[in-house]
């Protein structure tokens, strides 16, 4: 186990944890969000946003501050803590994204982590190169050898008590984030950032994204802190933490602002298009749309990056408040219909269930069924592992409704979509005591013969009789050969 | 058209209104949220309701009022205006609840009309019979007519500039729900208040309110201003909108309160279960959990109260914002995802798509595809009726991708899941500029699949062939016989 990061909590891949900080002196509860200090703009003080948003960690560029003069100055004489007034702990990146951006930067690992040691930061971060996507194969690896190298002459630096990044590169191909990630995993260093998935993130190209992380998670291992960097939207937020992901940053919030552009966790709308402010957050209870729209440039530009702000912040409490009450997923589920792109992203999560249910708690408060996606949870395909281990008679009634009485319950089993068959003994224990609609759907249906099937696998010898009320030819298709079906006609 | 209520902006069912209160003086915008206000206990004084909370229109007890000695007198004598320093306008309920409750009353629709004209009241409310869910038709029908004579009482009585509800009432009976809305909209009461159904919310039996609220819509016509009577909490306000609800009165954030429960729109949270507070709402950005927690009682019920109402007007300006952007049905997407039963009450709305559709805009900002219920939306129904209009050529080839460089453009149509077939030159215009994700699903193509065969019944002489990248053989089942099919393998 890594020392500074011990997971709480669980709910699907995501996770409620603390990450030491040493040289901040703190620990900083996750999933949690960094906001983003520009060096040279200053939209909300630092020391704002711990007053006023609890902000408990927050993230600069260590690159800006070294080239810029005066700031670079002040920043080696009185520290980052004092520069900004700031109680709580500072991370900073390395130049990268400038990298990035404009092909090259005039420092390298060795200097930048000197410098970000020098200026007081608390996590510093080497120059890693960020490989946008869709580049060749060949482009991407040699990035990352590159990339890899760096963290290993990283590991060798001696940076007291202050935390390294080990950024995971590797472009949009799966197996490179993969093995990105195991050698990263395998250094010593602290904490690791998915990196260059912003343009993908500007693209809404969640299912990528969700590949990506996938990829990475699986290299890391489950005790590795993961920053998706660059991810400062509220609406992907339950996404990127059912995934696995433990910190965020923002610079969303005030570069969103200076375009007057307003964050909602169900998308961005642009202030000219608001005829009402549809938040409760103390903006947006203190102001109408127009009187926004009619504040002087700069005030405008606080207002709102205090707006997205506190909508940021909420959303990350309500995802912490879902993995305490075990229910997650039903916010992913309802994030996932913020946009058609972030529906791809949560189906492509699901392709992932295998992966998610091994850190998914054996017991929650309840399983609500909210959408046929609900029926590729991992609690299903759990439940369907689960019945190749049970014993079965010899002889076994299926049937969706109550055991007809000339049946023992032990040879007459019940039939609930989304789960499929299971001994009536079971029906109080987690998910079986799951919440469904009345007007069930094809994929809670097609779910539940997935169980029958599983079933009669585990159990060739057992003769199956399975008794339903009109399910649809289609989905019985999925039944195997040797199971007796009989129609009970419509419930 | 009733000349105190104006429609001025549609989605699907729901809508944005002006309301003229003449009494009072004022035109209220709806869908509006009336607070409760019980007048023997004052949880948050309806003054702070105006001037924190923007309350425009609230709603009190006259039978509460009229029973207890003092509130009486001063009500009579300085007017509820005066007695609540309450600037907006204010609705009396007539006692029918706690008819409901206890068994009787001691008034008649004749005084307590008089008494609500007397006490200053702006929409006043005649004893009607709120017959409960599942009750015998007889009795059903024999409660409606009493309600029915009262009604055209009422009607008789003259009010001043008050307006007068007219409840609809008929338990689950949906063709009695029809014929009390076509009775009340024959009168020449004002205001139209669905009535009990409190019992079904209690136990969130979504489905069978909007059963009961699309009957009642069915009689009353599109241009009287309808009230779901009891609907407070904030959850299935975009549902009851959708379906073309205008007013809802809110007893919850203040009866919640009381019991430690903390409204959310995805549902009741009670304030033990949270160790986060997961909301943007002055509230919860000033207290932790504990900090409310250790409140006394009154102030916790205060403080709950607030955070209840804000969380309430929030959703509401949420809708109409959604009205105005033409996405209302998107976010009741996303609410149905709150509880099954949210969604059960969503796929029964659905099952009215040909009634929102009647009002739902030709063109809207955009049509997003955010779950296999969008394929049921009243979009893709109007899409289907089109295409009987549409003229086609003698043969046609219909594809899920580019048209083949040998087709002119006129004689090969896209098929696009989940409104079918179109001419190419349609592409460009609502709803087939459609985002909907890279991951289509059984239910989209079912519908393009409809829509194909809505084609082929209306232009039974054209000969059609779909060329499809890989649709699955159940769905296909649903294309006519006559029409070819080519399988151009995977996309």
């Amino acid at each position: 186990m890594r020392e500074q990061f011990e997971v709480r909590e669980l709910d699907a891949g995501g996770r409620i944890g603390e990450l030491s900080i040493p040289r901040a002196g703190v620990t900083v509860e996750t999933p949690a969000l960094l906001p983003v200090i520009n060096p040279n703009l200053d939209t909300l003080s630092p020391r704002r946003l711990a007053e006023e948003f609890g902000a408990e960690i927050l993230i600069t560029n260590s690159y800006i501050i070294h080239q810029t003069d005066g700031v670079r100055e002040d920043a080696l004489e009185d520290g980052l803590h004092e520069l900004y007034e700031f109680p709580g702990a500072i991370m900073t990146d390395s130049g990268s994204f400038q990298l990035a951006e404009y092909g090259e930067i005039e420092v390298t690992t060795e200097e930048i982590l000197a410098f970000q040691h020098a200026i007081g930061s608390d996590i510093g971060t080497p120059v890693d190169i960020p490989t946008p996507p869709g580049v060749s194969r060949d482009r991407a690896e040699t990035d990352l050898e590159t990339t890899q190298r760096r963290l290993e002459r990283a590991e060798a630096i001696d940076t007291g008590e202050m935390l390294v990044t080990a950024p995971i590169q590797g472009s949009t191909y799966p197996d490179l984030r993969e093995a990105a990630g195991r050698h990263a995993n395998a250094t010593s260093l602290d904490v690791f950032p998915v990196g260059a998935v912003v343009p993908l993130l500007n693209e809404y190209r969640y299912a990528e994204v969700v590949e990506i992380v996938a990829a990475a998670k699986r290299g890391l291992g489950a005790d590795a802190p993961v920053h998706l960097f660059g991810a400062g939207h509220p609406m992907m937020f339950a996404l990127g933490v059912a995934l696995g992901c433990d910190l965020f940053d923002s610079a969303a919030y005030a570069l969103y602002a200076r375009d007057d552009r307003y964050l909602t966790v169900r998308g961005t709308r642009h202030l000219d298009a608001l005829e009402y402010l549809p938040c409760s957050c103390p903006i947006c209870t203190k102001y109408t749309p127009n009187e926004i729209r009619e504040l002087p440039d700069d005030e405008r530009e606080e207002v709102l990056a205090a707006h997205n702000l506190h909508v940021t912040f909420a959303e990350m409490a309500r995802i912490k408040q879902a993995i305490r009450a075990g229910n997650l997923l039903e916010l992913v589920d309802e994030r996932a219909r913020s946009h058609p792109a972030m529906l791809d992203g949560y189906r492509t999560l699901l392709d992932h269930a295998a992966y998610l249910e091994r850190s998914d708690p054996v017991s929650k408060g309840s399983f609500f069924y909210t959408s046929h996606e609900s029926a590729r949870r991992p609690e299903v395909l759990r439940h369907h592992q689960r019945l190749e281990r049970l014993t079965v008679p010899d002889s076994l009634l299926l049937t969706d409704g109550d055991a007809p009485a000339s049946y023992d319950a032990e040879n007459c089993w019940r039939v609930e979509p989304p789960f499929g068959p299971f001994p009536r003994a079971l029906s109080k224990s987690y998910p079986l005591t799951a919440e469904v609609p009345d007007r069930t759907d094809d994929a809670a249906l097609t779910a539940a013969v997935d169980g029958i099937e599983t079933l009669c696998e585990a159990h060739p010898d057992t003769s199956v009789t399975f008794a339903h009320h009109g399910w649809p030819a289609h989905v019985l298709e999925g039944v195997p050969e040797g199971v007796s079906l009989v129609d009970l006609g419509k419930n």
